[in-house]
């Protein structure tokens, strides 16, 4: 390998993410109760994030804008101001959630730093990622964090382009195969997979990856070894 | 000058922009014209979107949230979930306005392409500026599109970094004396200006700049003889 970029994603990679989301959905239903079935409920939201997803982007300002659009359907249109307000607290709760850093994640930041140009490469809100990163205090590992609109073939073209790397000069670590590893191995990259104990809907694959410039690891820290001699 | 990145701000640089905010804001005012003055309404918002600024950062979906809370007070929590449903409409609209080039900025780009990396450096929401950059038909003519949290001198210092550039190698061009300008000379880089015959309350300063790197044009076209000898 001849690398150049080692990028990490963010949410459930570097800390603490999807919980968060799963936390304020039960939220959600739970104000909701009264209208539908847990289930039921989720899969409203859902639909209603997707459907949002080409003009909303990731991240928490389209999740509450989301949530809103649901509960209003969900309601048949009778939803009460007070229930959009606690939704709208939802959000601002979501976007003030601390950072809770993964296990591992430190050390192998240590072990790498100065090896290669490390950064973040995430999607979500802008402001938000940024803000996390911050508050991770892990600022000081990265050259700098890259924010994409979203994480497929396309978007990792422009990340390469910006970076000025080839694909083979670059290293993908992330804990989603739809979005840190197949796009990177589509265009001739590397990417090991940390797997994280819950995957939102949205990212989950049903095959498996096998791929000479693939991995995947119990821990990140098993990282270490390939990337330093 | 000895430049190397030559960076130019979107919104109301490249295409229309702050017109449709306003075209919203009348909108968003005559839906709520039973509550207030349409000055009352306007403050009110503004004042929403000040407070959330922090949290939501720029863009139209923190704009629709700031919104739907404003809508919210200045009825006293008595808001219909209709009025609610045509408020997220309007910020789905905002999402999909037309692109509207400004004049000269095709001939401009056409000049400077091959001559300098020319970037995009703007902010607000990662996937609108994506996609306005895209419907534009300008994207070819720059290296890539960097979408930054705010305009302040530590955001600069930050874009210089992930540049690997120093100040005195940047040539910043935008409508905004705030954001395009002041900081990128604190910093030691170039700018000019180009006024717009509009401009959110937010972007104004009261004072004169004066700076033996900065200029203000009446056209965008002006920067050409600067620029290509």
């Amino acid at each position: 390998m001849n690398l150049k970029v080692v990028a990490f994603d963010a949410d459930d990679t570097l800390f603490v993410n999807e919980p968060y989301f799963q936390e304020t959905e039960e939220k959600f239903c739970a104000l909701m109760q009264d209208y539908l079935s847990h289930q039921g409920l989720s899969q409203e939201l859902f639909k209603t994030e997707i459907a949002n997803l080409d003009l909303y982007g990731y991240g928490i300002k389209g999740y509450t804008l989301s949530m809103i659009e649901a509960a209003i359907t969900l309601s048949n249109h009778t939803l009460s101001v007070e229930t959009i307000e606690k939704i709208i607290q939802y959000g601002k709760e979501l976007l003030q959630k601390p950072i809770e850093l993964l296990e591992g994640v430190e050390e192998t930041l240590q072990a790498l730093h100065g090896k290669y140009k490390l950064i973040v490469a995430t999607k979500g809100d802008l402001k938000d990622q940024q803000r996390k990163l911050h508050d991770s205090g892990l600022g000081h590992y990265f050259h700098h964090i890259e924010v994409m609109a979203d994480k497929q073939v396309v978007n990792y073209e422009k990340l390469l382009k910006r970076l000025e790397i080839n694909a083979d000069e670059f290293f993908m670590i992330g804990n989603s195969l739809k979005s840190d590893v197949l796009p990177v191995l589509a265009l001739g990259g590397y990417a090991v997979h940390v797997p994280y104990h819950t995957n939102w809907e949205h990212e989950k694959i049903a095959h498996q990856v096998v791929h000479p410039n693939f991995r995947t690891l119990n821990k990140i820290t098993e990282v270490i070894p390939i990337l330093v001699q």
